[in-house]
This record gives structure tokens, sequence and C-alpha cells, in this order.
């Protein structure tokens, strides 16, 4: 059964060295090339995502009580697919039912199973991908990468993590204990990884793997058994992820059970009778704070590992490339049309404008600045859908509607082709309106009129605080101050990307190098993938007694 | 500021290579001789401890609104001891004042430190032997080792596992990501790490070092700074442990504040309001289930670790050495009168008897047994009197009263010296007997007749699932049955110790090698020292910026 382990060791060796070092490395190549995998890849991906349209969905084994999904593609049309639905008891029945063997195959054999899921999804990154533009509303290049070999990065990145603590204690020792004279004390101990329990994992509709890989790795590698649970309006991205953990657990002779999906419909949710079970230990939750709190409110003695709400600043203070500064924060904002959890919303400039290499320039030009940027960037209606995609939810098409009136309209919001979409709204507010004071989830963003420098890092920082933040970005020439800067941002448990310009963006957070989330605001209380996201999972038994001298 | 850390680098590299083997080490010898400790340790140290008693302690620097203290010797005495007290937010206020200097010092300074006060506390083991001989009722040669070298040990434990942990980031990299034909992507990254806030350390009556060193050294070296907020009866041990702390911190240029002491008298305790200090972002609690149930249900989003209630058990299925087993278990009953969080309570014995090397013995002539190795134990009242001590409260003195109508007395208590003490009792009931399915904290033991082994492993296991329990031990001959033992008890988070005779007890559990609790049964939701119980202490904070080619 450990077979795959040595498979991949090599694998996993590697991407231990990159947590080590935090260098960039990916064995998951980002570009959709045919060159990289394979020559039909992109074909066969296209096909076999059209084959699982208004189809059902097959997987082999799982329970099944009914069936369920009522996905519709932003892009404009019903998924019509339907999934084997189970009710929460009899899932987690199976979960439960799956758990010991499935804890008895030790991390080794685990592992391989791990790694082996994570190579045959990185081989099915097209079909992923298509899968994840259409219940995401990302364009299909970020939704391959996003989806796919990003994801299967932050998978492999929990995966390893998983080893390195499983693997820090050994499986046993000979313990001597001199004793002055006498002989000494012998005695042989012997360790065992013991999982927790049936872990759930909570995953949301605009990242439905790359969200919640870590999760379900972390706890999978760890010995504990998994119960998936997408969100209604984006299923198919994990349905397919748990259709391959189930056939590589299948052939390796193991409980395919192991890994379950939860599909449900809106207004059917089955959420919260999965959250209140008794025998989930371990729950991962990606979503909204309103929800998070009930989440952390009723997990019992579970573990509860989240991603929630937050709102991301930046704070510009000075640049010497005034023109790569506003293309750099136009693509920030237009990106998948805000709906990044490490997209910014505040954008502080002083009241009395910043020096640039194009001089000085006054807080409405600032603004204006990035609006023509903005408009530059979406000029070609191709490109503008390549980069802003389409919304995930109608949601956010109201909320934009609504924050029109929430300050001077710098550049307004607009639709792009037929899918549902929104280009940026960008509005100038004040220091010290309340409207940038919570998270407007999608293209919604407040350029406001600071005090001064000190005062917009000062705010930024409050907002990290109080309503949580994943990212921050500072744009500075002034050394002194930018080291403040990192002060007070890391003070808020946030993470701070200075003077970014070209092909690197705020939003973007790197596996092996970046931790995602810093778990110190209430933007998430746990951090992509740190040894906190894994040591818990599990715990260690001993067993000892005396050896014979 | 970091001479500290370079001073002490080879203990700090020494105690980790001791956590990687899990093979028997420490630094600090655990004999109260005058060859190791310095010829006048001894008397030093009983002179230290007389001129502390009657007088007020003093605290040079530490905040203070009243002085309290009502500490009773369980041998007898009155200590007359008071210490400065302040009220919780008066506490919290002066703990995060000292919090940014404490957080700006870094990693190595803050591990320079924790090393310089193990260290120093190790060569005054001889006063602090005595501070907790007469608070807790330990025998001296016991309170020597478990208040001083056996708790520095753990404390080191705690250093070395915070900065195992801490060191796995790196401070800053280069990440060059590829793009192509075209030049790649330079960032600098920079890591930190950010502590959490203000630590609270709840410690108890019996182990009030031992079982607060871990949580304080932990919170102290990943950043935070630390109130300790000793049992209102054992207050001493841990006001010369942060007279130390404090001490050094003042030395190195460092906040004092870092670490409190919170004292309190008996039916004036401030635990509660303390625990729900909004600044508390990390509680360790040691004692009982009920109040820590309390704690967690009021720590708000702070980080709790608990040591707790449990019931620990042997299962008496087999041997070839019944005296040495006898002899064994008469020892782990009688030590410290039952006063062990790791000690046995109830014994499962097949009632048809077992097999020994001593021919079959019958359930009565195996409960007869363990009495009369209990007898030869106590037979020398000096000998019982280090062995057993006395009673850290006189609640244990009405349990054992209370107790002994619950079954048939195989071996009454009965009292030792002046001291308040109580030699064990030992009780012989059926299986299914409710009498020894709740903890029974003292020198109470059941012998309980199991209808076989299997029985007996069962219900042990249960009762570790169910009430917790943090030892089990087995003595068997049957090897295919000892494998279904270490199954089971594993599966209930137990560790297990088998065939335990001589110089080795199941209470004892040996820092660097015995991880003390496993975290998966109702007896404590951590485990010292593993990685989860420092991993979550501190985050990470990135700030990154491109890198001129």
């Amino acid at each position: 059964m450990s077979d795959l382990y040595e498979t991949h060791a090599g694998l996993l060796n590697r991407a231990l060295d990159a947590l080590r070092t935090r260098e960039f490395w990916t064995p998951f190549p980002e570009v959709p090339s045919g060159r990289i995998y394979g020559e039909n890849a992109k074909a066969d991906g296209q096909a076999a995502h059209d084959a699982r349209l208004g189809a059902a969905f097959d997987l082999p084994g799982h329970p099944e009580q009914r069936r369920t999904g009522a996905e519709v593609s932003p892009w404009g049309h019903d998924l019509g697919i339907d999934y084997p639905a189970a009710d929460p008891k009899t899932l987690v029945a199976a979960s439960l039912a799956a758990a010991p063997d499935w804890a008895a195959a030790g991390p080794e054999a685990r592992i391989g199973v791990c790694l082996e899921i994570l190579v045959r999804l990185n081989a099915m990154s097209f079909e992923i991908g298509h899968a994840t533009q259409h219940t995401t509303g990302q364009a299909f290049p970020m939704a391959f990468q996003a989806g796919g070999p990003h994801a299967q990065d932050r998978g492999l990145e929990a995966v390893a993590m998983a080893w390195s603590e499983m693997s820090r204690t050994p499986a046993e020792v000979v313990w001597e204990k001199p004793q002055g004279k006498a002989a000494p004390i012998l005695l042989e101990k012997h360790w065992r990884i013991v999982p927790r329990g049936v872990a759930l994992v909570i995953a949301c509709n605009t990242f439905p793997t790359w969200n919640s890989y870590p999760g379900l790795f972390a706890s999978l590698a760890t010995g504990n058994t998994v119960i998936v649970k997408p969100h209604p309006g984006a299923i198919l991205p994990l349905a397919l992820t748990v259709r391959v953990a189930r056939e590589v657990l299948a052939e390796q002779g193991l409980p395919q059970d192991a890994v379950l999906l939860a599909p449900d419909a809106p207004g059917e949710e089955i959420t919260k009778p999965l959250v209140t079970q008794e025998a989930v230990e371990i729950i991962d939750y990606t979503g909204s704070s309103a929800f998070g709190a009930w989440v952390r409110g009723h997990a019992g003695g579970a573990q509860v590992y989240t991603e929630e709400t937050g709102v991301n600043s930046i704070v510009i203070a000075a640049t010497d490339d005034f023109a790569g500064m506003c293309a750099n924060i136009a693509f920030s904002l237009a990106l998948y049309s805000g709906q990044m959890c490490t997209a910014p919303q505040n954008l502080f400039v002083p009241k009395d404008g910043i020096e640039t290499d194009q001089g000085h320039k006054s807080f409405d030009a600032m603004a204006e600045g990035i609006a023509h940027a903005v408009d530059a960037l979406l000029d070609d209606p191709a490109r503008a859908s390549a980069v802003c995609g389409a919304l995930a939810s109608p949601a956010t098409l109201e909320r934009i509607k609504a924050a029109r009136g929430l300050g001077r309209v710098v550049r307004d919001s607009a639709p792009l082709g037929g899918e549902r979409s929104a280009t940026p709204l960008i509005l100038a507010v004040e220091q010290g309106d309340p409207s940038y004071d919570e998270e407007r989830f999608g293209p919604i963003s407040f350029i406001v009129a600071a005090q001064d420098v000190e005062a917009g890092i000062a705010e930024a920082a409050r907002l990290a605080r109080t309503c949580g933040a994943i990212t921050a970005a500072l744009y500075d020439t002034d050394e002194a101050r930018i080291g403040r800067a990192v002060e007070a941002f890391a003070a808020a448990g946030t993470n701070l990307s200075i003077n970014l310009t070209g092909n690197i963006f705020v939003n973007q957070s790197a596996a092996f190098s970046d931790y995602h989330v810093t778990g110190a605001n209430p933007a998430g209380n746990a951090s992509l993938t740190d040894a906190a996201f894994v040591a818990n999972r599990f715990r260690v038994a001993m067993w000892r007694r005396p050896k014979a001298a």
C-alpha cells in the first residue's frame, strides 16, 4: 500500500525543501499549454467537461438517498448536472465506517494516496478549469490556474506540512535512563498517529478547490476521514476531486468513503446539520464572517479553521512609477471583478496628493489615474472579459447598484458581454466615511482621502484589526515610513506588498512561499499552510514497556 | 540582547536533538545532591526558604494595589507570606504595556531569556523544592524533583519546541519566478513572528510549576506576555519563578512586566475575571473538568490549552512477576497519596483471577497481593511519609471518608504523622458499579472484578474516552492480547505502560520523550509538548517587494 509513497517520495521531498526555503517552486505548471499538459489535453478537457453537462454525475459506491444539483454557470447556462446526495447522518455514518481502515493505513500510505490524487488532478487541469469557470465565473485562464495547478500546489503544501509534523515523532526508541551504579532503566517506546475523527470541509463559491484543498488534504493526510461540502453553486470542481480521491482509494484497497461529497441545492442547504454532527471533529470553513460566527459557535469541541470576510487596503504615499503603479492597481481591482479574498477595496491617498515621477499628483489626479488605468485595461472587450470574468452571484450586481450612492463616482461599473458581469466601480470618499468600513464583496472600491500618509496607514491597520484583512499594499519611496508601515501591518496581522508593478499583484499568494491569511485578525483564524494548520489535526499515542537489557 | 541566546545555544540544540530522537536526556539532574548542585546548595536552599516565611514577598516594580496570600502548609504551619496583588484590569494593562518591546525583542533574544530563566531556576531547585513541599504536600524528595528539575525539563522542552516552530520560516528570501523568455519576477520577502497577545497561565495546587511551566515558557518564547495565576494554595513556587523571570528581563533591558503574578486568596479568587479579559488571547489551564468547562466556555476567541480531570486504569491480565507487579502498583497508588493526574484509580482484574509465576491467583488473592504490597511499602513510618507526602486539600480527607461505603474495603486508609495525610484506600467492586465511573481525586482506588481481560480493556478504554484518562497500564504475557490493548488505548487517546516493575512507574512522564496527555480524550486538549502546543501561540506576517535584478 505504500508503493505510492515510494513513487512520490521525490515530489514530497522537493515540497518539503520549498516549504523550508520558501523560494519559488511548483511541480504543477500554471500555463494551460498543450506542450506541457499533452497535445490533446485541451480538447480532451473540453470534451470531458461537455460530457458532464446535463448528465448524472457518477460516484461509484457513494451513499445516495436522492440526487441533487442546481448549478447555473455565471456565463449563462444551466449545468444540468445532478449528484448523489445523502443526509448528514448517513454521510457521517459512512465516514465513520471508513475511519478505522484509513487510520490503520498509516502516515506513509496516506501521504502516498494524497500525492497520487494531486498528480491525477493535475493531469485533468483542463477539465477542472472548465468546471471552475462555469461555477465561479472566472475566465478560463484564471479558472485553469486557480482551480487547477495553484489549488493543487496548496493541496501539496498541506500534505508536505502534514508529513513534516507527523514524522516529527519517531515510530519507536529505546529509552535508557541511568541509575547511578545500578543497571539503567531500559524502556522501549512506540508512538503512533491518532486521527481526530470526521473532518468537514465547507467550500465557497468563488474558489471551490483553491480554498478547500488545504483543509481537505491536511485532514486526509493526518488520518481523518473527510466530508466535502461544496457551495451549492460550485459543486462540479469538488465532485471531480472527490471522484479522483475515491478512485485512488479503491485502487489501493482502502475505503472509498474516506472522502465523501455532501452536495445540496440553494434553499436546501445541509451545512448546519453537518456542522452539528457529534462525530465531526475538524471543520475547515471558507465564507462570510456572519456564517463563520455561526460555525464557530456551533462546532462544539471540533477544531475550526476559517477564512472569513476582510477589508483589504492599499496606501498610496509616493511612487517613482506612477503609470506602473496605476496599471498594477487597476489590474488588482478588475481581476475576477474583485471577487477575490485578496482583492483591495480601500485605497488611502493623502488628501493633499502625492509626489510621483510625473510630479505632484493631487488627490483627484490620483483617482483619475487609477480610473484611466482601469479603462485602458478593459478597453479591448475580449481582454476585459478575460480579466473580469463573470459574477458568481446575482447579489453582487445588487451590491454594486446600492454602492453607487455611497460616494462620488470616480469610475462607474458597467456590464461586459452577455454573461453576468460588472467592471470596477470606484468611489471617492473622505477619511472617516462609514461606507468603507465593511467588506463590499465584488468590484467596488473606495479611494479614501486620508489626512496624510500616516493617517492612511493607521486607518488601514485599524480596519485590518477590526474587520479583518488578508492583504495590504503600500506605494512609497520613503524607507523610514515604509519601515513604520511594515510594523503597523505586521501588528495588524496582514501581509504587506510594497511597490508592486508589472506582472505581480497584491491579490496573488503563491503556495510554498506566501502564507495565505495570517490567522491574526478577523479575516480568518488559520494560515495556509503553517504548522498550526496541520499539527492539531492528529494526536500521538504511545505504548512503552521494559526492554530486556 | 541575544547574548543569552549564544550562551545557551548548546543547551537549546541538545534539547532539540532530544525532542527528535526522544531518547533519555535532561540537563537538570533530578538528584538533590550537594555534589551536583554545590556543597552549600542544600543549606542555602533551606535558609532561603526559611527567610521567606512570615515575610512580605518582594517583586520589584510589580503592579501592587494590595497584598494577598493565605498559604498553609499541608505539613501543618501557615507560610505567612503575602504577595503584591492587583486587579485583573491593572495586570492586563501592565501586560499590554510590556508587549511591544517583548515582541520586538525577536525570537533569539526571547529564547535566550527563557533559557537563562530556566538555568537560574535550576540552580535554586532546593529552595523551589521547599516551596513546593509546603504548598503541595509532596515530601521533599518528590517536591525537589517534580517542582524543580522535572518542571524545568518541561519548560525547556516547550522552549525548544517553540524555537523549532518559530525557526521553520526563514527571516527572508529572494523569490524568483520564471516568466518564460521575459525577465523573471524577483521579490524579496521578509517574515516575522507576531505574538497573539496576553497569555494567562492558570496553575494548580498539586504541581504548581510542573504543570504551568510548559504554557508559561511556550507563550513567553513565542513573544506573548504572560500573567501567571497560581492556585491560592500554591503561590510561592510560582512567585519565585516570576521573580527570577523578571530579574532576567530587567537585566536584559526588557520589560519586567512581560511576566506578572496574579495571586489571590481562597474565597477571593480572580480567575474568572482574568479569563474574561478581552486582551487575553491564550489560556493554559490545569485543574478540574468542571472549572475547565467554564474556562473553555468563557474564553471568547482565546486559544485554550487544558489538562483536566481523568480516570486512569490498570488492566491486570497475567504476569510472570507477581511480587514485582504488586510492588510496582502499590508504589503508584501510594505515591503522593494518589494526587497525581497520572495516578491509577481503577484496577481491572478478571473475576476468575489470573495466571502468574506464583500460579493461579484468584480475584481476592490478587486484591490482597496489592493491599499487602502497599502495607509493606508503608511499613516504615519515615518511608511512608516520604512516599505519601501530605494531602494538598482537606477536601481529599472528606472524599476518602465518603468513599469507604462505595465497595468492599480491601485496604483501609489511615493517617500517617501529624501532617494532613492518608494512605491508600482500596475498594473491591463489580464491573458496572457506577462508583469507579468518575475521578475520585486522592488515595482512593477500585479493584474491579471484570468479566474477563477483554472486558476490562474495553471498560478501561471506555472510561478514557468518556471521562478522560492520561495514563493506562497493562500487565499481560499474551502478545496478541497486548497488541489488541495497544490498539484499544491508542484509539482512546491514552498512553499505555506495559509490565512495569522495578524503579519505573505508570505515574511517571519524562520530558523530551513521553508526551504528557495526548489531547485526544477529555483529560485535556493539549499534549506536553507537541508542535500543536506551540505552533498556534504565534502567527507569521510577511512583507514583500520587488528586488532589483
